[in-house]
């Protein structure tokens, strides 16, 4: 034991956050040691019971506020209540916001089909989206699930279980990614690629 | 505003950490929403009020309880009194003791000369490692600073202040890193290790 007892349970609770390892935790803390802004106490703060603020949004799934009775999206008048895009993961949502190129609604799954790890229908969000569906004047459902073995099979079951419905089942597109070389393109990326092809407008 | 209160303020905080950007940030602060093990709460904890806890080792200037007379190292008496190995920061006692091959003491200089940042001797803990050598029985300094510019003028600096006492003055070996390949290793590194070099025993 060569560091003192608070500076090493610092690392240690650092250490346990995915993508932190023990380097990267002594670094933290002793960053947090010398800084001069008090943001240990402000993360600090920030964590202290911040979990416990927080709940899932009953009509959505998003994650909001625990008094609130509906999440901002769901609450948007603003937002096209027509259209529904589909996430595995709250993140995604936030990511999807981050584009400013949607306006219409969400259901966060939490989670994805994976008959390997034993996760099937009811493990997630998914009979609450049919009673969206059911209930609400839905035009179209986006399936925006990660372009994974799991997403991919959550989005065909979900297609296949809303096309008795008269809605447009729609996912986001396969192709390169901008920025991206077509050289480094994966074998299946760049086979999507060119199935999905568009004509140059 | 799309993230509720709460976890917009985690996110926040956890960006102001050094290496962690807006993406890794939103990653951490998800991740300790699903987290079951209550990690937020004991990372909050081990934030909490940690820096009032510590204090530096009015000897070495290593970092240790606020309670304690002298750190561990300097109070343990198994190990070598008669040598002192010089590092800029707390950080590199951790590296150093890491590798279990060092049995002497340390001093923690608490960075290095820069004439352009406008840090002198006055800035560092250098007159009390001349106050060490002065009133101990010091046979050695290894000088550890770092292997840049401001660590190179820091060890020049120091050697040449001590140059006059009966001590032998050493620095850390300059070469090759152990698992590095001589096709990737920079110029200067590889003229080091040239001129360093060693009689095969």
């Amino acid at each position: 034991m060569i560091l003192p007892e608070p500076l090493q349970n610092l690392i240690n609770a650092f250490e346990r956050l995915p993508g932190i390892g023990p380097k990267s935790a002594s670094r933290l803390a002793f960053y947090l040691l010398r800084d001069a802004s008090d943001l240990g106490q402000d993360l600090s703060d920030a964590l202290d019971g911040f979990k416990s603020k927080l709940a899932f949004c009953p009509e959505c799934f998003n994650i909001m506020v625990k008094e609130r009775e509906r999440c901002d999206i769901c609450d948007d008048s603003q937002r096209d209540e027509s259209v529904i895009c589909v996430v595995e993961d709250a993140l995604d949502v936030l990511s999807l916001e981050r584009t400013a190129g949607y306006r219409g609604k969400y259901h966060v799954l939490h989670g994805a089909l994976s008959p390997i790890e034993g996760v099937g229908p009811d493990d997630l969000k998914i009979y609450p989206l049919f009673e969206r569906v059911k209930r609400d004047d839905i035009s179209e459902i986006i399936l925006a699930t990660n372009p994974s073995m799991e997403g991919d099979a959550t989005a065909l079951y979900l297609s296949q279980r809303l096309a008795d419905s008269d809605l447009r089942v729609t996912r986001l597109a396969r192709g390169l990614p901008i920025g991206g070389d077509l050289e480094y393109a994966d074998q299946n990326t760049l086979l999507r690629a060119l199935s999905g092809r568009q004509e140059m407008d």
